[in-house]
């Protein structure tokens, strides 16, 4: 268990302070990101003014220079003064992670993360009270349809196949390689939004035939927007909870358990079980939960957030095993990655 | 300057990824007090499962417990298992700052935060890009009129002048004792709210009258609000921009000259020079920038807090002994408190 906030916050609470701030730090390095700021320092050739930032961003000068020095003491951002002028540039990860061309960006996880749950996260209070999501508080939309809810437009969808799209470009590798996959060679990604973890795989096992299935709206505005020229994954319309599952040597299941409630899902990994060729498997990936719930601290973040925003929750590998196993699956492999998403196998 | 983000990062984004999470432990902070858990535990004479803390506060048991569980990841609550039943209690910390009966409760401080600054710092990039507060989108309220808009009903009025009055009840013994006051034997404390501030001088220099002048209505609501039994400070309504100031040996202005723009700032100390008995003086306590800017961290934020809310911002010592020298005011000293919160003393 982690240790107690020092003694020494009985005198002054700073690192009290630190938590109530930390909405303002995640905020401003999301405002920069929707300005383009790290895109514009990422072209300059040379370090800028604040000045030359607000012209070409049609900012204020006022306001943006306020949010370079909070990024600036942050260390995301670089400042050097020249005779009383700071000129600002970027640094190393935040051309990495936070402009939008980079191939490791991060930029539509923040974007997601900024207009959709950090306003869904205002009425915290309203979630724990309640018990359900506040998805028609924040939005007005329907709690009972998560999807039709995450999915309302076009747009929404857009952005929030960019927040899984960025995950899995982060998180993906360590995903695909926690185990050894290649016996498989008929790989269906159920629920698998943008390609981006089919991708991975494909990437690491050549040799096998990776298929995403989706709903006919997201396979069509995966190949509009997430198709890559190079492409090797195909794409299936399809609603795995109402319809047939393709047969498969291997099934993978994203970030697909954390949103439902377990009867749900074990109907789900039922009709997999089904579909599955003998000496198949499937392959689940979600953040995992220490076994007695102390932890880690971001994924207990993460159940939370599925109570503002779904009907699911995040579990320790024992419920992941017990679901499995009641629905027929055997020999459980669980593997932690030491990122932000872990892997769990299990065969027929 | 800070150092530069960890190179590792450039392997896998950590530390970024908890900037992104930033706002989610600030809410499930603000949403426990909120919810009243920390006057909870605090009352209860030996830890409670999520069950009875469910019971008590009206939740959903699964969201108390999955908020409780967030709160002992980031040590702000205990818990001990007995045969698989997690008992929850309170720490030394929240006790002090979380719990609304303790004296140095940030609770009214946290209730603003949460309800005010989180909204309206979702318009960050709004205000960036106009280089104009957000009150008008977040609210609707009009953004030339700071103050109706923070004191737009009797609501908002006390919660505003909680978020004051708990800042003062830990940082004003901090503001009163950087210099010695002694000398003043009549103080008035401009725009003084609740009071706190004013009751910290009181304590300090017993022999000196000290007097809250503010707005008719928020006088009112101080004392039906914020008076103490044993107060030996006075209360006198008046609005000092718009009226005479009174006489007095030390004026205070503690977080007001950060609300407005430079020229209105400059015509108050002016009538604030006239009034001051000779030998006087003004004491400022605003949070100090560093002289190059760069830093503290928490006062930049607080400087991209005022674009958001008002139509001021933070200054380095530097900017404030200008406005008193060009007042009139001379001998000005500065006092940083490594607090939240740091002293300017000048003399007439």
């Amino acid at each position: 268990m982690a240790e107690h906030l020092s003694q020494s916050e009985l005198d002054y609470p700073f690192k009290l302070l630190e938590y109530f701030n930390g909405f303002r730090i995640s905020k401003a390095i999301f405002s920069a990101c929707e300005l383009g700021v790290f895109d514009l320092l990422l072209q300059s050739q040379k370090p800028i003014s604040s000045v030359e930032v607000a012209q070409k961003l049609g900012t204020s000068e006022d306001g943006i220079e306020r949010l370079l020095d909070v990024l600036v003491a942050i260390e995301i951002v670089d400042v050097e003064v020249v005779q009383g002028t700071a000129f600002y540039s970027s640094t190393d990860v935040a051309n990495q992670y936070l402009a939008k061309s980079s191939p490791k960006s991060l930029h539509d996880l923040i974007i997601y993360y900024s207009q959709t749950i950090y306003p869904l996260w205002n009425n915290v209070v309203d979630a724990v009270r309640e018990g359900k999501n506040q998805n028609e508080k924040t939005f007005g939309l329907p709690s009972e349809e998560i999807f039709s809810a995450i999915y309302r437009s076009e747009e929404e969808m857009l952005k929030f196949m960019g927040l899984m799209n960025s995950t899995w470009v982060i998180d993906g590798h360590d995903i695909v390689t926690a185990f050894d996959l290649s016996s498989f060679k008929t790989v269906v990604d159920l629920g698998g939004c943008s390609g981006a973890l089919a991708r991975e795989l494909a990437k690491e096992y050549p040799s096998s035939t990776v298929t995403v299935l989706d709903l006919p709206a997201v396979v069509q505005t995966a190949q509009r927007h997430f198709a890559q020229q190079d492409d090797t994954i195909c794409f299936q319309e399809g609603d795995f909870f109402e319809e047939e599952i393709p047969p498969a040597d291997l099934y993978i299941l994203a970030r697909i358990i954390h949103d439902w409630k377990e009867d749900k899902n074990i109907k789900l990994l039922k009709k997999i079980h089904k579909a599955c060729h003998p000496g198949g498997g499937v392959l689940i990936a979600e953040a995992l939960l220490f076994e007695n719930r102390r932890g880690p601290t971001m994924v207990q973040m993460f159940s939370l957030n599925m109570l503002v925003q779904t009907e699911g929750k995040e579990h320790p590998p024992s419920h992941y095993t017990r679901l499995l196993t009641e629905a027929g699956f055997r020999d459980v492999q669980v593997c932690r990655t030491g990122k932000s998403y872990d892997a769990i196998l299990a065969l027929k």
